[in-house]
């Protein structure tokens, strides 16, 4: 999102209504949805250029999700991989959890996004947007949802957490980028690797912390560290400790940014309120239009 | 509610947002939901004493619903006794019909309603309203939300429609009230009967026509038309004509107000607005503490 803004008209929201299907806290919620807001911002998300806004604070979203539930065959949540997962993981099955993908699908049909940009775990959140927006507008007529893509980019296609399942807050598996470097190495430390004794050739093509690393690197540094794990003779502790570094200096202008963020909320507050205007002036108009069609008066 | 605006605080209001899950046809819904507020008007809702208005009005609810959805087991709603029948019906297994009871429970809750008045079908609903306030009131601490109890006027447990079946709009069985004389009386014809004849004694007890005329009777007159029931020599024919007299006249102030209503709709939709404005009013200041207690910044 934050290289699409420079050709692009990217839309960015922190998905707090979402979040509530999985923290049941309200002040580690409140305080989580704030903190998000703050990564957004230090990681580069330039609220002038996009429009960057909290969920909760434009309502017509859910209105759109209530009228899209109408068009939502109730097999189409049924088969939604990413609930069964979530159950699988231990979430309870709740009403929230369930209709997740009918919010996120209103998420994008109210701003008419052409692309949306997702994990591989996402792409059929996408493709259940589009077809409840291809039902919509079978039944009211015309062209009134726009059918959104997909954009997967290959290099994040699902960022792996340290149990080597999907990264996810809500999994507690994932590896926090604005916490103090002996933070970040005890988190790498935890990375679950295969027992291989420290002289031996290394698997790296299924090896979680080489697929961390891979995020950033290029195609050199990534053949040289695939040669390193193939030499044998360094342990995943090495290895380890080469993810800390990368991780470490990657985002160090983004914490430099998110430090000087923490000391003065209000910087993000504001940003977040002048979003949300711009947010809602889209949605207003844009749910004028399928109140209209779907006959709320 | 009519009665009960002498006595009591009563909030009354279309559910136009529920009738989505059954009418699809935007320009239907509109008239229809327009027609519902004339005809609440008109059978003596006072917009002055009581707060009355429109479901869509009041974007809160929608905002309670999602929440509440978090606090919703799946398993609660598919027991739902309400949805498993319009499924039976021949409706489709929409998400929105599947979520009814929640947006019920927030229509419910969101104005700290302390008595619903429903029909023995919608005991379950309220039932569910209780559950989930319950389940919320647990997470966040305290008593937030008021335990709602039922108010099931026994007259009217069930009124049944045509075929005999729980009368409902979208059962396609209903007699509408606000129909010319002639209309009246041949949807009254069209009640299903048991076919014994005209001499023979006639079974009241569990027959429609029986039942919807008792609705308009006191004592005395449910007493004679048993036994001219048990008497025989009287067909169906006869008990339907006397049903729609019993209509007729029962609403026939009610339709004088309709017509004039009718005529001029701008008293409708004033009626709408202001009390849309009272039940906001309460609407916020509630939904502001459930905001605060869930985390919702």
């Amino acid at each position: 999102m934050v290289k699409a803004q420079e050709t692009e008209e990217v839309f960015a929201f922190i998905a707090n209504y979402h979040a509530m299907t999985s923290v049941f806290e309200g002040d580690r919620l409140a305080e989580q949805t704030l903190e998000a807001a703050t990564a957004f911002l230090s990681l580069g998300i330039d609220p002038k250029r996009s429009v960057f806004w909290l969920q909760s604070a434009v309502p017509e979203v859910l209105e759109l999700y209530w009228i899209l539930s109408q068009y939502t065959p109730l097999g189409l949540l049924e088969r939604a991989h990413s609930y069964k997962d979530k159950i699988a993981k231990g979430l309870s099955a709740s009403h929230g959890l369930f209709s997740y993908p009918v919010l996120m699908a209103a998420d994008i049909l109210l701003y008419d996004a052409d692309a949306v940009p997702v994990g591989k775990d996402q792409i059929q959140h996408v493709e259940i947007a589009r077809d409840i927006a291809i039902k919509f507008n079978n039944a009211v007529g015309g062209e009134l949802l726009r059918l959104p893509d997909c954009r997967v980019e290959e290099r994040t296609l699902t960022v792996l957490g340290v149990d080597g399942a999907k990264m996810s807050k809500s999994y507690g598996n994932a590896i926090d980028i604005f916490v103090d470097r002996k933070t970040l190495e005890r988190r790498i430390k935890q990375i679950v690797t295969a027992p291989i004794p420290l002289e031996e050739p290394k698997e790296w093509e299924s090896d979680v912390v080489y697929r961390l690393c891979a995020l950033f690197l290029d195609d050199e540094g990534k053949t040289t560290l695939q040669k390193r794990y193939e030499k044998g003779g360094e342990g995943h502790g090495r290895f380890k400790a080469y993810l800390a570094d990368l991780i470490w200096n990657y985002f160090a202008e983004a914490r430099i940014k998110y430090e000087a963020l923490k000391r003065d909320p209000s910087k993000a507050v504001e940003a977040l309120a002048a979003g949300a205007d711009k947010a809602r002036l889209i949605a207003k108009a844009k749910m004028a239009k399928i109140r209209s069609a779907a006959g709320v008066i």
